[in-house]
């Protein structure tokens, strides 16, 4: 499971405070935590005024790399800001996120062509989000065809289904579910993933449909969540749900992550 | 839902030292915990030797029914005890369980044919465990057959595709949710149980197993479960499941049973 750790982002009150402040050790443990917890990739959203994003951003990355040697994951609405703070990052990362709205793509695929940079893409559009999986996978195929002109290799996408609040659904997640296997099904290649936030939205106990959530999309195919590793019960259910689908022979990695104490502490 | 509230079984050591000691309060208070927490089934395995299972399970039926209204689930090895145990019962429940094994369904089938009870059928026969879902599924079908010679509607049928330990298995737990898929698109009426601990078997950490296993047999078609319904991570999973499955019309199941503080403490 390729997991993109979500804690160094200023729409979170505490890491806003931090950000505000420049407490760098509030920073620091953020992503030493993440690290340790086997993030892939550390999430780094400023969530700042515009004319502050690109500094906020160099001051988050010069951290995290100073604490860790996980690749970044930029984290930004603002599209043209990717091209200047993938200049700060001492290694290729993710690019989180492109969708077809506006001319984000436009600006974005251009800028990593010929680098070792990912790039998450939305399903959405000019119109919002699509109301059926098949429109979503309508606007799949249109980033891919981009994705092929710019000479994107599929396997560097993470497509991102956009999940939308289970509390006004008629359907749970069934379009969510419908649309991870219909991509995955058009082309293998491809990552998927997604946060489990926006699901939960306006219940109570979030964190029990979070975790239903991410078991549910990954027995669909998604491969990679941008979660927080350092929570023992999420991490572990992953680590469970990867065994459970025949993705762990005997489940060594479930056994492993357990013996390096990232499901809670081991009993001596 | 349908859940079976597993814990007054005499495998569990704490019950058969209850069972041992003739420890009323401890029976009484597993069958008022589970029946607040909405078991649809309480079961009750005596696993005592068998000259004492008869007078043994009474005992704990009569105590189950002095403290709640739901149904008995009455759990032994030995099919030739249902006929008289389920006259110690005030209202039709389930048999756990017959299977193709030996003459079990001969025995059992009669008994309920003209009842209300229901019964949990395991896909096993004389053979053992079928590795293949194809082969569990023609277990399923003279199961399904010898229900109709019977006039059991199918719909009185809890078919148990049968769990073997996750950590010695090649592909998960993939034949497991194919029996499942296989059963439900023969048959739709049936209903789909299982327990949850058998996978973990061997395994650190086995509820995070045995919550990933529920949700994934829950999308694949799985309506029922033995499990401890007191356990509040674990329901809340399963009700938060279920909403996302698109099984709880706005979310109405799930924040009701969190009201209900099924789920933990609810804050004032």
């Amino acid at each position: 499971m390729i997991i993109i750790g979500e804690k160094i982002n200023g729409s979170i009150p505490k890491t806003a405070t931090a950000i505000a402040e420049k407490n760098e050790t509030f920073i620091r443990n953020l992503a030493k935590k993440q690290s340790a917890a086997r993030a892939s990739y550390i999430d780094v959203c400023a969530s700042v005024s515009p004319e502050k994003e690109l500094e906020t951003i160099k001051w988050l990355v010069d951290l995290v790399q100073a604490e860790s040697e996980v690749p970044i994951s930029l984290d930004s609405p603002n599209a043209n800001i990717f091209k200047d703070a993938i200049k700060f990052c001492k290694k290729p990362g993710l690019i989180n996120s492109v969708s077809m709205e506006g001319d984000k793509i436009d600006q974005v695929f251009p800028v990593i062509a010929e680098t070792g940079w990912n790039c998450v893409a939305l399903l959405c559009d000019n119109s919002g989000i699509p109301q059926s999986a098949a429109q979503r996978v309508l606007i799949f195929k249109e980033i891919l065809k981009k994705a092929e002109s710019h000479k994107i290799d599929p396997s560097r996408l993470f497509i991102d289904p956009v999940v939308e609040m289970l509390c006004t659904s008629e359907d749970g997640i069934a379009t969510v579910t419908e649309t991870i296997r219909e991509v995955k099904k058009i082309c293998p290649p491809v990552h998927i993933t997604s946060g489990a936030s926006n699901i939960s939205y306006n219940l109570p106990m979030r964190k029990f449909i979070n975790r239903a959530f991410i078991i549910l999309c990954m027995s669909a195919g998604m491969d990679s969540a941008i979660i927080d590793p350092a929570n023992e019960d999420m991490l572990a259910l992953i680590f469970a749900t990867e065994a459970l689908l025949g993705k762990d022979e005997m489940c060594m990695e479930y056994i492993g992550a357990y013996r390096d104490g990232l499901f809670g502490e081991v009993k001596a």
